[in-house]
């Protein structure tokens, strides 16, 4: 019996991947996804996905999701369920590690995405995607004229909590313990202060997200031992965005110093037949439409990798 | 009468700049695209689309337009009709000049495309993406087991006809002199031709492509003096690809050799403030997917840019 060697195994089954798997498989390269728990990554899990091209109205997350797993089964692209533990370079062909299973292809994508930090505290994973965000270009725009709270200290915090002020009528920043940013952005930040867009509430702690008949209306907080509520339409919480990438330890696979994947133009890694594309890109802008964009550029560059 | 200053000029109402105006409209980025023939660009004019993501069984390319231009507008963006004449940066603000009238813009998106190398032979237009193609990874995949027609004798001919070798069962190539073509190219070539999957007709002119109601079935050929009609159920033309850049003359804008404009990895040219996206941009992989992508990413360094 001779082993199955694939020409393409891609981890992790969101926009980018099956992107690339309607190209690989349109042109007959067989090709093979392995998710462990999402078909779609997180655009499966979004209420409604409002500045994806194509849909006027905008779409709902799952439904998207769905479609663009049937367009590449369509072509021939196979899905499979399982863990990846680790990847092998051995030169010619990679050694994909599944559920302990070793399975080998020519060459491998990496789509794996990246998962928003949480605070973990009740009504966050109930509300997600319906009052409770993580992205504020993604979904900001749905906040126009309303209360917004957002969560966090940091530099993407602030900077997000500057964007969204374009759009709310008035933010109330929660940070737990004082606001650690950039000059330039402390500048900005208090200039909206100044005008009475943002409050800030420092070592102020967010206990419970709560919502009245599954509509945000307010987040429990506690400052200094004392509870008190916060008001909102909307809560946006930035506590970091972590790359999937701990499967690659031992890899050589190179990161960043967040730990996001380097590529070259042309999504390889700096091991040659790995590539990456999407949200765990260093780089990346985290939007639906660059993932799946970026997943027809390195169909391309596989492509070409194959040929050689 | 205080002149108007826009935030955005995009140029080119594509796949790329719709995406590009969905994201600046909808974070109330004051963004005027103009157009000088079609909204949607090539896409519009293309039969089917059957590789954008999220529509499973495939779209007409105008209706996808229509789709884009109507998301496009929904968030506010103005689509004027007109050409541009030059561009001009003035540091601060960059001038545009639309049928003789200055306007000025923070920022422009050159997102103008690109145009096909024609032929110029009757049945050419007529039925232009119903049997006659310029690219092959758009649509070869329709052409699985079928007689097939490449026009050409360069580089990407060659390529392509090696490329579309995999769908169809058989490719006569027609070259108007000789192949000009790299040696691996050359090679892979012959081997094709000796497996009897291509045949090459050197000192080739094509004369017509002709269709019976409305489906091509053969070209008319004239190789010295004498013609015959070579049978096929599409053709393929690869008469080189002409980015449209002739109106940035004197621009600045930094070109490759080919004219097509260069970016860098945020799609910002040599110039602070006007970018380039899509398939007039240095590098591009001429798919919708790609020219959307690009569209969001291009929006996010124009956001960062007018806050700077």
């Amino acid at each position: 019996m001779t082993e199955k060697i694939y020409k393409v195994i891609m981890i992790g089954a969101g926009p980018s991947s099956l992107t690339a798997a309607v190209y690989t498989t349109r042109e007959d390269i067989d090709t093979v996804i392995y998710e462990k728990a999402t078909v779609g990554g997180l655009a499966a899990i979004t209420d409604k996905v409002d500045n994806y091209p194509g849909f006027p109205e905008g779409i709902e997350g799952y439904q998207l999701a769905q479609q663009l797993e049937k367009q590449a089964k369509r072509f021939g692209a196979v899905i499979e369920y399982g863990t990846v533990d680790s990847i092998r370079d051995e030169g010619k062909y990679k050694v994909v590690k599944v559920d302990g299973t070793e399975i080998k292809a020519q060459a491998v994508l990496i789509a794996t995405g990246s998962s928003y930090g949480k605070i973990n505290v009740p009504g966050e994973e109930e509300y997600y995607g319906k009052g409770v965000h993580y992205c504020a270009t993604c979904d900001g725009a749905f906040y126009k004229g309303k209360r917004l709270v957002v969560v966090g200290g940091g530099n993407s915090a602030i900077q997000e909590a500057i964007y969204l002020s374009g759009f709310a009528s008035h933010i109330d920043l929660l940070v737990r313990s004082t606001v650690k940013a950039s000059d330039v952005l402390q500048k900005k930040l208090q200039k909206l202060v100044d005008e009475g867009k943002i409050t800030i509430h420092l070592d102020t702690l967010t206990d419970e997200i709560v919502a009245v008949e599954g509509k945000v209306t307010h987040t429990k907080v506690t400052k200094k031992g004392k509870s008190s509520n916060v008001n909102a339409d909307g809560v946006f919480i930035f506590a970091g965005l972590k790359p999937n990438t701990a499967f690659l330890n031992g890899s050589g696979v190179e990161l960043d110093d967040v730990g996001f994947i380097k590529t070259d133009l042309k999504l390889q890694t700096n091991i040659p037949g790995i590539f990456a594309s999407g949200d765990v890109r260093s780089g990346s802008t985290m939007q639906i439409a660059s993932a799946v964009g970026e997943g027809a550029t390195v169909a391309h560059s596989i492509r070409e990798y194959l040929q050689e």
